[in-house]
């Protein structure tokens, strides 16, 4: 079997039959047509996982898959957009069948769940790593963006961030947890949900919003540099995250919780006039938001403990290249 | 320097200044915002370069740069679009800055080119390997296919096919070649041209078209098996493309041009009686077009020498994953 048959039988056959109108040419040409509609703008992210960087090695194919096309819809849903095509360019040593069997039962599982199309992609022999671009689309103007904090509005999270970080440390054997919460935080951790349509219902309220993968910290730091503010978290309100397990020190769930990244939760702000009406559509909605601090005025992340003090944060999540 | 001083240095500081209106955002917030004209299609194509493999060790950076989006920009110009936007997936093993600010260079020389704009990115700790995607744009329908040659289409190709590959042979030192032709052979090889220009050009000439990326006689057969018809390409028209050197045979030459790939000219064919024509107006505005063969009815590729006999091509062209 070669190239083009691999590509045939795991992703252009299995791909799901046109969700719209809109993809006039898809897989199979030298560049996919697409037809959006008129006066919408495009959202356009890419993201790269890398074997042993992005996800321990031995991890599922099909949440490898997974994953890598949910850190991209996150992004989209960050933007308050809708996700609607994608690509993949898959790099893999060998072109394992089962292999690709179930890394295809992954993507197309995920991608079916948000309506969201590959239309074009390319396979390489190489190291395995996976980069999938994602084009979404939202009403003209109506994207939410990280640089437009206000002094007063209110900080929310989605879900609960921390368990992701705590899924990998039970991989790399560093905590034990007891079996049900040792699951759950493996779930987080390699079948993470983009909140796209949180994102959607957040166009109304947001005034700024991330999403959260390289670690609270270092994403509300994203927020605070770009919109020229300063940001507090309650230390109180992040202690509600804390997984109810006795082998966790306060500390190490906090750490956990401001560090750990991989969450793929939205982070944004509220004006305080409208979080009322936010907290209520909210609830009938969704579940599980937080109000975990608030932006002021000044420069940096900080992190109020309960006796009233401001402990500066240093934004230490995931970096790349700390050289 | 950190990752994100890293992008800001040698990609965001260095990106061309908007070309257009159309990007409402570009890098730095979790998807850029694009604003495409009504009424226009969308071309998304992405293609992955991984080191070693599809570019020989120590191909300087700058080459790099530019041959990864000269191959995707070429995809565009194969669907006769017009390229807009790209995103840049970067994998490398280390922030060397020499490097990095060899490979913008080469980057943004070829994006300021053909006045394609940087629009997002992720760049990562891994092996060496370049992602990129580009959105390309074009009048609703105004695409040009693989999929639509007729029986009595002339097929053409633009440039000299079979120079990339023997500037490939001589890096490897499999063939020797004067250093004049060796260095016109390299230059095919390390910055391919993508004939953008002459793709929209051909917009109302050509019934189908295609890239020649993975060599002549597989691209030929992709534009034949897609339109369910036979291609015979003449020898003696290819005999043409022999570089004047007497240390390669008339059989190595011709392998090169058949099977060599990295050519990344336009492969596309046109009704005979618009072939008059199109040569005139290409003359006016464009050069070296060669004819090189017709489309019959039937089943894959085949090569007519001098005699009249037909000998069947079998398409080997590069195939990441024979098994």
């Amino acid at each position: 079997m070669d190239e083009f048959s691999l590509i045939k039988k795991y992703f252009a056959d299995l791909n799901s039959t046109p969700i719209d109108g809109s993809v006039k040419l898809g897989i199979g040409d030298d560049a996919a047509i697409i037809r959006p509609a008129n006066g919408e703008d495009l959202l356009i992210t890419t993201d790269t996982l890398i074997n042993a960087v992005h996800f321990p090695d031995k991890t599922p194919p099909r949440a490898i898959a997974y994953k890598s096309l949910a850190v991209n819809l996150s992004d989209i849903a960050a933007m308050a957009g809708t996700a609607r095509w994608f690509t993949l360019a898959l790099s893999l040593p060998e072109p394992d069948q089962n292999w690709l069997k179930e890394f295809s039962a992954g993507l197309f599982e995920l991608a079916n769940m948000f309506h969201v199309q590959l239309v074009g992609g390319d396979t390489t022999r190489g190291p395995l790593s996976i980069t999938i671009s994602v084009i979404g689309t939202v009403s003209k103007g109506g994207s939410v963006r990280r640089s437009t904090a206000q002094v007063g509005d209110r900080i929310f999270i989605t879900g609960e961030p921390g368990l992701a970080k705590l899924g990998l440390s039970t991989v790399n054997k560093e905590i034990e947890l007891p079996e049900k919460e040792k699951m759950r935080c493996l779930d987080k951790l390699n079948y993470p949900q983009p909140r796209l349509q949180e994102g959607v219902f957040l166009r109304d309220y947001a005034s700024s919003m991330i999403d959260v993968s390289d670690g609270l910290a270092a994403d509300l730091a994203h927020i605070a540099d770009a919109s020229a503010c300063s940001a507090v978290l309650l230390a109180q309100a992040l202690a509600e995250f804390n997984p109810e397990s006795h082998s966790l020190t306060a500390n190490m769930a906090i750490d956990a919780v401001l560090y750990g990244g991989d969450d793929y939760e939205l982070l944004f702000t509220v004006p305080t006039d409208k979080c009322e009406e936010m907290e209520q559509a909210w609830s009938a909605a969704f579940s599980n938001l937080s109000c975990i601090g608030e932006i002021t005025a000044g420069k940096g992340v900080f992190l109020q403990e309960r006796a009233g003090e401001l402990r500066k944060i240093t934004a230490a999540g995931y970096n790349h290249f700390h050289v």
